[in-house]
């Protein structure tokens, strides 16, 4: 697949003056987002697709997501317009806790305040309008993405023709004791040091955390297949020694080791709040709410996901439906756990060829 | 239920001179092992129901399984004889990382050795014969106590007539990973100190452990009906407040530090080891050598444990008759995940029923 380049990598900031009012309290001042647009708007300016990124991505949604630029992509769209805006609270270019607190004049580090999926989708509508673009032909994104995509349809219901949500609901309570733990872990670090970690962050503590992590993200199934009870393939012993590991346990290993090269701790603990608290009916105080939603909406789950299981996808899509939304439920077969939204892109592309196409 | 008091609650040493030696080298001397006798061994000897008990379990079996003791149990046995035997490398009175290691004439703690189920099945045997039992009428446990049960029933098939195995195979990739991550959760505590922590055991740590084998224990769909997303019951509020938790947590929080109280640290790091290298075959190097148990064997797996599913249970269930042993398979239909075995009580004792009771 040829490398895929951005028309546009740039930064917008907003809310210099009047702050960025967040929905538990507290505001942001200013607001910076990065964002990356692959093609160009058309003069309707109707070929717009806003892909929100999940837990750990980028803006730079062709890094991440490559197949989606695919010649049998499944949003026949030519020429697109593609865009994708890393979130508040990440570490890759938008307002988090590695920004300048104006009010301290340092990093905000552990006191950047707790956002809502809501506050995501609402500093996304800045860029969006900053660039013009009024209404969005598809908003799509998987697990924490799949949540700004459901939020977005939500929030603005004028504004999105098309909603494709994968693999997400409100956290249950397994993700969200996971989550929990995640966070405990990384505390446990004695580099924590109260989130004052300056340039020598937790490793220890955040790549545990990115494991157990892995762990959801992925399926026993997947795990029995791709390493069974081996031993470490750098030849360790288990049966004999203490220490030694068996395969996965040298992959999930290796899988931390390189997160902590390229995810800020301090970022983490943010957003998996974020994703714990996400309940897009909850302003409006009732799952009626669900029937402001105009787009038409497509909820993906995966049969092998665990953290998000398909069973409560598949009933989200009966409460939009009973809200009087055109809401249709798929569900990808994959052994491949949480990460088939990624790790299948030709299944992804199948169940929404038909939904997608043009009438 | 009446309190059920052990009619023997002694110690066993052996090995005193001459060493217990173990499966993957080195040796104990002297080993002592705690046991519990409840009821009579009957003049034909033939009473005797062996219970092997879980990770965190100990000899005192009417304490973590009194419904054993029912009116209605499921083993048709009066008078019976229950022995249970409290495992090598544990902390409730038998050999243990907190045991005087006599070349250093210091506690083992992190130098305790690694020890299989096969060592323990085989140090039980001491006790046994310590006791004047030639036959065991039936073995039973679950979780590393079905493992032990298992391992009974090979590696000394003339002494067992029944054999109960409760939600227990070889340890797949996901249990081993998990495994592997409490591991090191621990050793992340600052106190953990490479495990001589004295009388400053690395709490936090061990706290955390624990929480992310609950998870494994239960199931996302208990956790659902549960705690759903309902917030942390002292009044916490999570939609507002970073810190604050969601009820779930709240519930493993005080888990942990339940646990913590009463359990020891390299204990817990030696038993989950105990429990990777768990291969009942390994060491008679082939599959068909499961052809060598005489037991009528009953594997019992649980509808939604994820730390050993019900199909790997059923699998093996199926490679033991194919090596002609006398094995049925039945299943605990529970949403309580692996703990279904003592959360479910009546539903063992009515799957158990017809297989054990007299012909």
């Amino acid at each position: 697949m040829p490398t895929i380049i951005p028309s546009i990598r740039a930064k917008h900031s907003f809310a210099e003056k009047e702050g960025f009012a967040l929905e538990c309290g507290g505001e942001l001042r200013p607001v910076t987002l990065q964002y990356a647009v692959y093609g160009e708007l058309n003069a309707a300016r109707d070929n717009v697709v806003l892909v929100c990124h999940a837990l750990s991505g980028s803006a730079e949604v062709a890094d991440w997501w490559p197949e989606l630029f695919a010649a049998n992509d499944f949003f026949s769209i030519a020429p697109y317009c593609v865009i994708c805006i890393n979130i508040l609270g990440s570490c890759y270019g938008s307002t988090g806790p590695q920004s300048i607190n104006p009010s301290t004049g340092r990093t905000y580090g552990p006191d950047f305040p707790l956002v809502t999926v809501g506050d995501i989708v609402r500093s996304q509508r800045e860029v969006l309008d900053h660039l013009g673009i009024d209404r969005i032909q598809l908003v799509i994104g998987g697990s924490i993405g799949g949540m700004q995509a459901l939020q977005w349809a939500m929030d603005f219901p004028d504004r999105v023709d098309n909603c494709v949500s994968i693999a997400a609901t409100p956290l249950g309570p397994m993700g969200l004791a996971l989550n929990h733990m995640q966070r405990q872990v990384i505390r446990l670090d004695p580099r924590w040091k109260n989130g004052d970690y300056g340039d020598q962050p937790p490793a220890l503590g955040l790549a545990l955390a990115r494991k157990i992590a892995m762990c959801s993200y992925k399926s026993a199934e997947l795990f029995s297949t791709r390493f069974g009870r081996n031993p470490n393939r750098n030849g360790e012993n288990p049966w004999a020694e203490p220490n030694a590991r068996f395969d996965v346990s040298g992959y999930l290993d290796h899988q931390g080791e390189k997160f902590v090269q390229r995810f800020d701790t301090n970022s983490y603990l943010c957003i998996t709040k974020t994703m714990d608290t996400f309940d897009p009916v909850r302003k409006y105080g009732s799952i009626h709410a669900y029937s402001r939603i105009k787009a038409r909406v497509t909820l993906v789950g995966i049969s092998s996901d665990w953290l998000f299981p398909a069973s409560e996808v598949q009933s989200l899509a009966g409460e939009l439906r009973s809200c009087g939304v055109d809401c249709i439920y798929r569900e990808i077969e994959s052994s491949h756990g949480h990460d088939a939204f990624l790790a299948e892109p030709d299944k992804l592309a199948s169940i929404l060829a038909t939904r997608l196409s043009p009438d």
